[in-house]
């Protein structure tokens, strides 16, 4: 935990870049001027922890900025954010250091539904009326994670409304607010507000760096990730470090598989040289291949690690407080517009959307046009066929240089137009997501989200999917996903971590030279330089992808999961440098699971089944058999139908009878769920509120 | 609602057994005594309203009585049920007739988590603390049904235990119960309670009978049955309502393919006839044929009824107050046994019983003794079939009478075993539900009806899913099917109303003649000599073959749906006779949805999918093409799992898209659920509830 002291020892360490006592902020967390004035005497604090970095724009007016900073300190009844705002150094300069009373925090943390521990030592929900019966619930810094603090600043901010009209001094009158517009959203359309960014914190990020990729830990320390970062970035890393660990038994088989059966060596020669060496059966044994028992395996194993993953979210879940979340009681997300009444759940005036309305607008608008995106991706992959016949047969024809590198052109323009599409698409969502006007912001992310995942999949998988199914070409399946697995994961490795790594070191990274001399102003300043953190689209797509290749196609090529658990070893570790070094901190709302990714991988591993059961057919010894006329076509069909079925059942059995959560954690909820019902059936009516 | 003096009048009138003034009873309801004191004053009131009947057995000993009225009196905290209990005309005789005062009913109505409608003409969870806010919550006979009073009496008495040593008087030692014994299981078990009978209220029921199937309504008062008969029955009646109506679309599409396509007609023919009458393809379109539009519409219609039924058994459970029970956080059910402990959720004292080893009794016992039966099924089928070819070969070989009779032995071994069976089977599954040991009393009755469900589908399909699946002998499916139809409905028809009503009649009536004269305790005694309700099960599984016959083969017979309507409409009728005048009252527990019914046609409907894209494969036509090379088999068989498939994703993503209750009780939930979030956290610590 780091004290307003702390900033200078920080200072003084080697292996981060150098801070230094924060000036006038010091002062300030000593004596109080600098800082706005706390109404409510038990948030009066002998120190303040400086938590967010406001950017104000260039020609903004100090009369302007004068006004944000009581606004921003004003107390929440008077229409204030009812936080602490502290000029920096220069009251005239363009940031605005924002931190939070204890008040704040605790009624934010009631507010959003956290669960904390309670006297007894069980996660409760977190009552205010209650508060000095939670641990620690005096002291902020122990009580909430960092994460939790910068990530309720924000949510303060972002949810300031005009009470009443509302002249913003040295700001013309177009941008006068009217009662309930959202004033941080205002400021930034006006150019007032440029940024808002969540500080590190030198110290506690030297440690997490020293727990978690420097030195060869084979555990991650994911309640420091948790407290650092936020939940969302935890549960991405426990989910990577769950995976990675269950890839070992099918790491194993593959492997087994492959030192065992001179078939499958055979065939990945042949995959990797691309010539037909004519399989001798005879070795292997006659009923099932290695194929076979790894399909299978591949295919329940995906089950059971989806279930235990669930069940491990939730106790995740319950450690971190977030069992519980209260979002849909909260208030709306600041860009959900509507016409103002009275919420029939919660009895608050605020917007409101008929559902029907988003209903509609999801089923007339969303699903076409992403469908049109799709059709988009289809059309590329056919032309994109037709010009490389096409080429093939002009340069049979001609046979010159010029139509030698015409060969490359299909490819070429291909890949152009598939990135065209993808970065179209992106903004695309994002307008469509926005259109549908969710409620809450959780809501918003899992629809984004699924938007660009169901098109970045497809992407991906068309072409291969184009190959098992129609082209019904294994060994070319097999070489595509080789090449894949391989290719991709070295690209991903390079794009994600090397270049902007270098990018950091020498173009950003000069601009922005730190000695220990320079004010801490300077130091956040300078966060503010880094490039914002893209979200964990990037690196959930990559598992996901990881996973299809793995349990889609695993059976054509045994060591797919020998080669992923390579790559993801280093993946955490990368990726950990990453989101530590090269991108500034994020802001992470709580949250409860990994959201839409979930259903992701499960869909995925119920399509696995299909698929693998149709390459299952198509695997060279039962095609063989088939035109030698030992089996019929039509029974062999049928056997992988009926396989196919029975192995369905019993995923979905599996995933039936695996309860999502562990039984302790079922008990708490339950418990927690019973103690609110004796308190509603305890209270006392409160007037006004049926 | 009925009066005390009510009862009187109810005697004069004519089309109901004459019932007249209960002699005693009606006398305590006026003055008092008799009846036992209540110990609350908001409960002492001028009219009781008889709504139990106890009988004992024939050798209780008068102290044993006075011992059980005072028992029963007794308010609950002195270890009592908290009830009023009458001893009937004679102080010695063998009954004992029970009501309940407001107090303990309002207080069952709060333990059970039952909604009743608050003073702003909305459902909210009743608190007795609140108790004067909510509607009618001074009058019993308006505020809860029939249903819900007498259930909350057995509740009551099913509920009370020993709260020390008591050597109950005139029982010998060995009945002395131990410190949370059950007394009612240990008084029935030691026969001195023979019975607990809900007794009839014939004013109620005379209304209930003339507005449900005396004339010809179209609509059933289904509130009505739903305050006279309880929840199950209510529930039972308004899917069967549902169902029948949503019939109709696939009656007139049945009827019009029947109509338009002279193929189906000739079919159906052929079916009935059992000839083999050459199709002739050319009038009958080249594209989609009539079985295909059935086959599909029926496959989507399933889903999208099941999915609409969802919601309208939401609004139900709204409208009757069901919506968020809470028997989780009530006392276990009576038989539930365990080691004492504290339950961590509720923090009460009572018999705890480890999850993993109730897991484990089903892991282990119940479900490798379910798969024995099934396989006593398989293996009784296959036995047949093996007999039936062998008889018939004897008579080939001999052909004399002998050996014409000896051809009904297979059928009549097969039919004597297949009902062996069942009756073993339900004691079976019966004991397997006991030791299971369910906590509540929804779970043990849902995984006992589960049991039986799965295994009477079994008995009933096992043939269907031959001739379909090894025999693929499409005539002979649709020759099956036409006479199960018509067979199974009247055979239903006539066991289930004609058979009970005859013996009610000749062999029952005749010996509970009751005239207006017999005192209002013999009319009670005399409900006693009916049979007990049997319970829906058999009511259930009707509906569910039915929806199995219409959605597993309705393609290959497109009336079924016509002969379906036509058999519901009279099954509500008979059924609703049945309830009224056949049986005794049955308790009803309060209860949300059809527990395990609704699961068991959702997966029907699902399994419906891979039998209707078999059953098209095999059609007549496809196989003559088939054969006549116009179509390779493996085409045919891969166009009908493509198609399969892509109905299957259908139906899912309709499941998922219809959302599961309506929006407006989806906020009346939400909103119940927000209310005791805010009185959880408003509410002050209570001392010693963590």
């Amino acid at each position: 935990m780091s004290t307003a002291g702390g900033f200078g020892d920080a200072g003084s360490d080697r292996d981060a870049p150098p801070t230094k006592s924060f000036g006038k902020l010091d002062a300030a967390s000593v004596s109080g001027p600098g800082w706005t004035k706390v109404s409510c005497p038990c948030c009066t604090s002998d120190r303040v922890d400086p938590l967010v970095l406001v950017k104000l724009g260039q020609k903004v007016r100090p009369e302007t900025k004068r006004w944000l900073l009581r606004l921003i300190g004003a107390p929440q009844k008077d229409g204030g954010a009812g936080l602490l705002a502290h000029p920096g150094e220069d009251a005239s300069g363009d940031i605005i250091v924002v931190s939070a009373p204890r008040c704040t925090l605790l009624r934010a943390t009631e507010e959003l539904g956290l669960c904390k521990t309670y006297k007894n030592g069980d996660m409760e929900a977190f009552s205010y009326d209650d508060r000095d019966n939670f641990k620690d619930s005096d002291n902020m810094e122990v009580f909430l994670t960092l994460a939790e603090r910068q990530y309720f600043v924000k949510y303060e901010l972002d949810g300031v409304r005009a009470q009443r009209d509302i002249r913003i001094p040295g700001l013309d009158d177009s941008y006068t607010l009217q009662p309930r517009d959202n004033i941080w959203q205002k400021l930034s359309s006006a150019g007032v507000i440029v940024d808002t960014i969540a500080l590190h914190n030198q110290e506690q990020l030297r440690e997490l760096t020293k727990a978690w990729y420097v030195g060869n830990q084979l555990a991650q320390p994911l309640d420091s990730v948790n407290s650092y970062f936020g939940n969302s970035l935890a549960f991405y890393f426990s989910f990577l470090d769950f995976y990675t660990w269950s890839l070992l038994p099918p790491a194993v088989l593959g492997l087994a598989i492959t030192y065992f059966s001179g078939e499958v060596a055979k065939e990945m020669v042949e995959s990797v040289s691309g010539a037909e060496i004519v399989v001798d059966d005879a070795d292997a044994g006659p009923g099932v291949s290695g194929h076979m028992v790894q399909a299978v395996f591949s295919m329940l194993w995906s089950t059971v690690i989806m279930e235990l993953w669930k069940r491990r979210s939730a106790s995740l879940s319950y450690r971190w407080g977030t069992l519980n979340l209260a979002e849909r009681f909260a208030e709306p997300r600041p860009g959900f517009h509507g016409n103002l009444g009275v919420n029939p759940v919660t009895g608050r005036v605020e917007p409101l959307f008929p559902e029907w309305q988003r209903d509609l607008r999801m089923a007339l608008v969303s699903v076409p046009v992403v469908g049109l995106f799709l059709g988009l991706v289809i059309v590329g992959m056919l032309v994109f066929y037709w010009g490389e016949a096409q080429v093939k047969q002009i340069h049979q024809d001609w046979d010159s240089m010029w139509t030698q590198t015409l060969l490359f052109l299909p490819s070429v323009l291909h890949i152009a137009y598939t990135n065209v599409l993808a970065t179209v698409y992106r903004t695309v969502a994002q307008a469509l997501t926005e259109h549908e006007n969710h409620r809450e912001q959780s809501a918003f992310d899992n629809h984004l989200t699924g938007k660009v995942l169901v098109f970045t999949f497809f992407n991906y998988f068309a072409v291969l999917f184009h190959i098992a199914f129609f082209k019904q070409d294994v060994p070319l399946l097999r070489k595509r996903l080789a090449s894949l697995l391989i290719m991709t994961q070295l690209i991903n490795q390079v794009t994600e971590v090397v270049i902007p790594c270098l990018v950091d070191r020498f173009i950003s990274a000069p601009n922005r030279v730190e000695s220990e001399d320079d004010p801490q102003e300077d130091k956040f300043r300078n966060q503010g330089a880094l490039p914002v953190f893209p979200g964990l689209f990037a690196e959930y797509i990559e598992l996901l992808v990881q996973f299809g290749y793995l349990s889609l196609f695993s059976c054509v090529f045994p060591l797919t999961a020998v080669l992923l658990l390579i790559n993801n070893i280093t993946e955490i570790r990368s990726d950990a440098y990453k989101i530590c070094k090269l991108f500034r901190k994020p802001f992470s709302a709580p949250a409860a699971n990994m959201g839409v990714w979930q259903i992701a991988f499960e869909v995925l591993s119920f399509v696995s089944v299909v698929s693998n059961c149709w390459l299952l057919m198509l695997s060279p010894r039962i095609q063989t058999d088939c035109v030698e006329g030992e089996l019929s076509c039509t029974n062999v069909l049928l056997l992988a139908v009926a396989m196919e079925h029975v192995l369905i059942l019993v995923k979905v059995v599996l995933s039936v009878l695996i309860p999502d959560e562990p039984g302790w954690i079922k008990k708490k909820r339950l418990h927690i769920e019973f103690k609110s019902i004796q308190a509603l059936r305890q209270q006392n009516t409160v007037p006004g509120q049926s």
